[in-house]
């Protein structure tokens, strides 16, 4: 971490990140949240996006990798649409976001699984994703 | 999915993908398990290391990277040491297993990420892994 | 705990704690489950608001703390409008409530804090609150 | 577990298993998860309802107690309208769920016991079940 | 619920079923819980072995099923020795409990299902109870 | 949130914040983390205890009684005796952690609650607390 960095620029990492993963679409939906409490937009925009996302070590596959699976685990499938978009936006493939929500039928357990899944498939719906299975 | 693969085939499958994960000794602990209750052994092997891990779209290691996600999510601490070892056999680096439990904090919470982050520390004292910081 | 104290009288002090927290409409809701399944709705209000909710050395406002910080920890976000009106109705302040949301996107993960956020705005609106951030 | 079962015979195994729990309308729900993701579709009736539903030791009903239990503990609701319909195919009484329900209000909460109580109102006025309390 | 039945007569029940469940030594440890919080120990004994054990319509088997399974599920593996003991001291047979957790490996997931076996086999150890499988 | 506050700064008000929970021998144990994973050791602090505990609106014991209550609902029983010793240093009373305990056991289930009560005994024996009930 640099010591000298200001919360404005953590922020404004974090809004570049974010338009990487979710477009300026995606940005101004996280914005809203900030309208209505600020200090939970700039929190989530600065910590989640700008000090998290942004990290090396890790790519923003990889990052969404683990939310995805996260979300899956503790049932929050409320949280899935925005997070399956910026995957697919970032360059996984639908073939690997459907093996994630399989691996996690065996770790998180199969009703998690089936939850994750029909929100999958709402998204791929939206966005036409046609999978041909050989 | 293959229709005429048998149960014994199933078995042998998880057991060498076993193999490249923890070795001789890591397939002979879950072996263990199998004597103590046969068909949770078998299952274990012939279903989680033969039918999920040892699928194609995903290496071992975004499995790896799953499980631990979903272990730290659902707090089974006791389980993470197995498959932290299995992270590292397959080529996980240490960083990156720490970057995992960090993104962890902000997505299932600190807590869970300070319950994990002491168990990585143990297995990384086990292996002598020793991570000079920028 | 009183030894004579019926379970008729831990339900009626159940009903008037109820009463205070969200008025007579809340009640009627209450006891609406009672109406499908009485032995439920008689423990809800005998156990969860007589024996609980009416105990001393915490006030209700702390109980309404603690009630939706275990809401939003275990993602039983429907559950939330209820005690999110009953904070209110009891003298918590929105700005008290919101900060109870942020707290818990450090310690319960911010998936849960951005849902449980969601279900704030929604009652916030209903109740017309307005807040006006520095 | 038999060595030589293939996985076809597991998939043929589970759809028998499937049609006693939910008829002809329920098996065709589950076809429908294997028209989007096969392979996930396959492994829900070969391993979910073939090698484990099938299992002898516990009777359907009583896996239907565990699996309702599992699903209100975890919250995972939107999953509990097939099995509390399953669970009422395979003979178990209405006033055996809602004392699941009851039950669990304990020993998970009861948050997630009204969550689950709403929905087992849903399917009971679905099916027509009245209940007359003494 | 009895109305005019009294908090000593629900302590009183809760007593006599837990004589059933865990004998004179499982009911001194509850009671110890009473000695360092009276109202918890009251509580527990009232209405978790009076109020929710006592009841009818499923017998202390099926409530054992229920309680293994929520204990499993949210991963409270230090509760589980009691019930287990519980639930072997009512008659539930080993294989049962086995069985139990195999099933909440597809459910709740198998990390759970591992943690849960390791508990019931140090149980079983400390029981003397040897299974000779098939 | 101030937007010129740099990452030093956010992390010297958590050492202040921390300081009055802790004491320095807490602020030491904290510090051994970053000795470990500094950028975790540094978010800990600048975001946990800079960014959250340190905010206006909720005092620290309000926000102990949050995090304790989170704890108790995710069952991170392992972290909660730093979060007892920190909620009692800062003026908390026995009696009400006691009864953040017997809350939960209603909202989060009596498994967590008892799994919690164990801690708490252990830490009010370690500090010889011994309270006399009514």
């Amino acid at each position: 971490m640099n010591p000298s960095q200001t919360n404005q620029e953590r922020y404004d990492t974090g809004i570049e990140t974010l338009k990487t993963m979710v477009g300026d679409h995606g940005v101004s939906m996280i914005k809203q949240i900030g309208e209505f409490f600020p200090d939970f937009g700039h929190t989530l925009i600065a910590f989640g996006f700008g000090d998290l996302y942004s990290r090396e070590t890790l790519s923003i596959q990889q990052r969404e990798t683990i939310t995805i699976t996260s979300l899956i685990t503790q049932g929050a499938m409320e949280q899935l649409p925005f997070h399956l978009h910026a995957a697919l936006n970032v360059g996984m493939r639908p073939e690997e976001i459907l093996e994630i929500v399989l691996h996690c039928g065996g770790y998180a357990g199969f009703p998690k699984a089936c939850g994750a899944l029909d929100v999958v498939r709402k998204v791929f719906q939206e966005r036409n994703i046609v999978l041909t299975h050989k």
